[in-house]
């Protein structure tokens, strides 16, 4: 980190400074210019708080050189990560399609589509039994009996299961879960990313509405910090001021996170646009791009869909979309599964 | 709500939009025009989610008539709410200064504090003990000893105690606290937002960074569904590309919401942008604008505070800008406490 | 046009109302509900101010049944317009590439970058002679004599020319030039936009950064309207809260603008990023999800640009980079030029 | 301007960057650290772009020093600039309410609004000649008789008039205006800019939609490079994710804004949020906040408006807001006029 000096700072508030990185364990060096003092901080700086230090009176900027995330960090950790659910492999070069209905509604509706979306490639099922719904009065998941029916579904179709936690006290309801999924609503919820830090599971942790890219890896940071390094990024769309998409895609997102860490990035078309007729173009998009899967909502009825139902493709949509995706990965030398 | 239909809808998904409605308890009514055909909804809607009928193939377009929320809905009760804090009234014409340190560090500190703040004319002291943190490597407050240190403050100087919850399972620990926080990352969490509805504390709710008025309205009607009454809404400032200020201070929100919502509306200037020496214009700002209160950070010594320093006040200059809030208020003829 | 009257509507803002729509050729039409009254618009409606409508007292909310753009609406025109540009063809299942350098700044420089990128596939020469620069103190281009330098480089190598006018008053200038292309901060400087109209030239309308999908095509239909029905659109990034990208490339926008236009609709990587490094895989993204062409940035020498030279490949990366964006154009069927 | 290099940075890349500074007059001056090397820039370093270093393979990070404006800055020119327009003044402590409809309509109209703001305080005329208009079927103004009959209300009424050109092309029709607006959709058409900067006319600049307060310092410095100091910069509210408003009023920007230049900075609360209502509080908290005046719609009859009628208020509710303001700048020493 590199702090740039006002001309002529209060030595007191200078003092202060210093003392407070000393008891960080960091040592300054300084640089005397014309116009300004140039601080640079030499040791651990990702405990250090850029926008505490930004504030200070005597502070006209700061820079960071090491970014604040170490464990997430691909400096420190080269080679791609590859979380393997089941002998599902996702990341360095592996593909994966996660798909299913928002809401598990029913053992027959879950079947039903955990087999479709096997047959047309889709490597593991994702359902909702918690959800997070903006009104109170809306319907709320089955909670603990749709992950019941999900690891039906399981037993049935071979599938690993995805499903959506909302509190930490919930956790021993996911025992048997396969990959965890916590949304973007409650990717800064940072008592739920410590207690998914002490388990083993993979996590597949959504980018929040109004989130950076640093602040998401910040979050995964949480979870890997406590000791729990299998965490997939997925980026679903982000808050902008245009109404027609739900939320804006943001493509770039992939090969830059590719950049930043080791985690496997899948993308969620579903959700990033609500609009179940540009699946396809942004699948696509998001496989050449350089994405390490996605996850799709499919429902076997749309129009009767419990929630977000308009967002989802039906079976048969799905399997044109999956073989549209195979033929987009084939550009890039990779495969779906 | 007023569904708009395309042209030629067909007749199967059309069927089952009305039969979906019907089993929701609305009626539907007709009316065929040129170019399209428009279907009124009957019955409380509240319950629909205008997400997934705007997203249905058959539909054009939709309009809310009624609001989705009830119980923060000042339709429904046009008298403003007064909460009551051992004394301390906010709303209906009250106005109430908190304020306090970002977090508690010590008894010296926080007694310290409490005692200059109530003398400069603050009602409440905040103070945190549980600090959401973006890095997992960042202070994250003195937690349940942190809530005992400001109910020493409250012994001392009498005054009514706001701390932030992170967790429902923490809840326990705030039996004693006079108002419980929820932040803005929080504003969505909605298991914590149901347990608190099970309580009777009065809580502040801190809109999101990227959370429309109504959605904050939402998460307020989560808390009131469950039977606590006792919402305190705070606006904080939203996320936009503007980087010179943390967050964008929306004061156009208070006007707004107090149409909206019988509820009360503060508003917390230190947050919002990130720098004290903001905080006295848009105290002064917020007060003339409408607000029932603020929620200030003042700190006993800004160059040492453990988290958010920067932003808050010296006692000195809350003393200043305690002052200058109660000549606005003059203005639209109300006062402090 | 469906407006939904408050309960109880004053009846002199109504029949003011009422008359204001008559006047610009408007009949109305009344269903009176329980809770309110819904007025039907029939006639062309494209000539009403929605968010005049929406604002009176007596109005609750507006739904726009016809879009307010018609020269630019697929509903009117079902079959693409293809844009032929001394034989290259835009949009109708062609796509193009169109490469050369942020400015052009000498007669070596453009020729030698005019020749490259048609060896590697380009279809037509970009580069800016009037450069919009956000400092006064930066280098504005060429002007006048950046326009003959493109025109000589075109002479060598056959290439037409696209270049950007920032003012109705340099047209003189641009008589030669093939496509004019007008930037994103220019998308709603519709005295301009009037001017282009009255020519019959081909234009590149680059999003704004804060412009919606609507406002894109209102654009457009301000060319149109003026008689120059030869509009390329250009999706180049929003502004997002997010800084790790200069803007945020919204490629939802392509299947979206092909759903509710008939005009092409390309998409520069360059801009929307700043980052060269990006430019291969949302190139590549760009192309599957449907755009009709790609505008790139390539210089001889980067490190020597005289403005945004850090966006720009080098003529050997924009060799590879047009040699995969062919092969994912295969997936769909298409290919370059 | 501090440049922070990446490890083993390539030698011939930063011998290019070097050169390319000298050619630019700015001498370089290396600290080399363990991780890295820091690059100091000494000289006029606001002709150097920033986002072009940044983004060079060598560099890891770029930090101002200097502000990238020069006759804007408050640095350079500690004193308040104040505008004097016919007498009334502007800025240093000076306060004006600009006020008139969205649209010149007839001569009886303008005369009758003069006349009533002028009765109710307001010391400038607005109104528009030149409407920039999303839609190209929409009222596009009066144009050069729009400001013909705005000459004669101020020959009736003495008030100065404030109106917005739309093109450089039209200034021969402004000669006799007072005050020259350039609306937020142009305040990045740099032509325009330029031709204003010849002139020594007084000219309101209005904050674009996406504009940093950065960009509208240089914009201000565009106008002000040309010779004319004499910029009145106006925060008109920015677009944002909240649909609520037409647009997010930054009131933060106020008090910033004077702290960075020293030019006077008045509010547009009407277009802000483009609801009439809104007006009296937001006005209020600009005044206490610290701005330099106010620029509100009135009009005779709001229901008639040929444009933005909804966002304008009644001359009687006009006369009741700016008595408020006057009580809001009692509190801090100020008053109309």
């Amino acid at each position: 980190m590199v702090i740039l000096l006002k001309k002529n700072p209060e030595q007191k508030q200078l003092d202060n400074l210093i003392h407070w990185l000393k008891g960080l364990g960091i040592e300054t060096k300084f640089t005397v210019g014309h116009h300004s003092t140039i601080l640079g901080l030499l040791g651990d700086t990702s405990i250090v708080d850029i926008d505490l230090v930004r504030a200070l009176d005597i502070v006209e900027n700061v820079m960071r050189i090491q970014e604040p995330y170490k464990n997430a960090n691909r400096k420190f950790h080269p080679d791609d990560t590859v979380i393997d659910v089941c002998g599902r492999k996702i990341g360095g070069g592996n593909f994966q399609i996660i798909a299913g209905p928002c809401s598990v509604e029913s053992e027959d509706q879950i079947i039903s589509v955990a087999k479709s979306v096997k047959a047309a490639g889709a490597g593991l099922l994702r359902g909702g039994a918690f959800k997070p719904r903006t009104s109170p009065y809306a319907f709320q998941g089955l909670r603990g009996t749709g992950i019941e029916l999900l690891l039906e579904a399981k037993a049935e179709t071979g599938l690993p299961i995805v499903t959506e936690i909302m509190d930490a006290s919930h956790l021993p309801l996911f025992e048997q879960v396969d990959i965890i999924q916590v949304g973007a609503r409650n990717m800064q919820n940072f008592e739920l990313l410590k207690e998914l830090g002490k388990t083993n599971k993979p996590i597949l942790l959504k980018r929040g509405l109004a989130s950076t890219l640093e602040e998401l890896l910040m979050s995964a940071e949480y979870i890997m910090a406590g000791g729990n390094k299998n965490v997939i990024l997925c980026e679903r769309g982000i808050r902008t001021f245009e109404t027609y998409t739900r939320n804006t895609l943001d493509l770039s997102a992939i090969p830059l996170l590719k950049e930043l860490t080791h985690l496997p990035v899948i993308v969620d078309p579903s959700h990033a646009t609500g609009l179940s007729r540009l699946v396809k173009p942004l699948s696509m998009a998001a496989a050449v791009a350089g994405a390490d899967g996605l996850i799709i909502e499919v429902h076997n009825d749309p129009t009767k869909a419990l929630c977000d139902g308009p967002q989802s493709l039906t079976p048969a949509q799905f399997e044109d979309v999956a073989c549209d995706i195979g033929k987009a990965l084939d550009v890039i030398g990779k495969k779906i599964g």
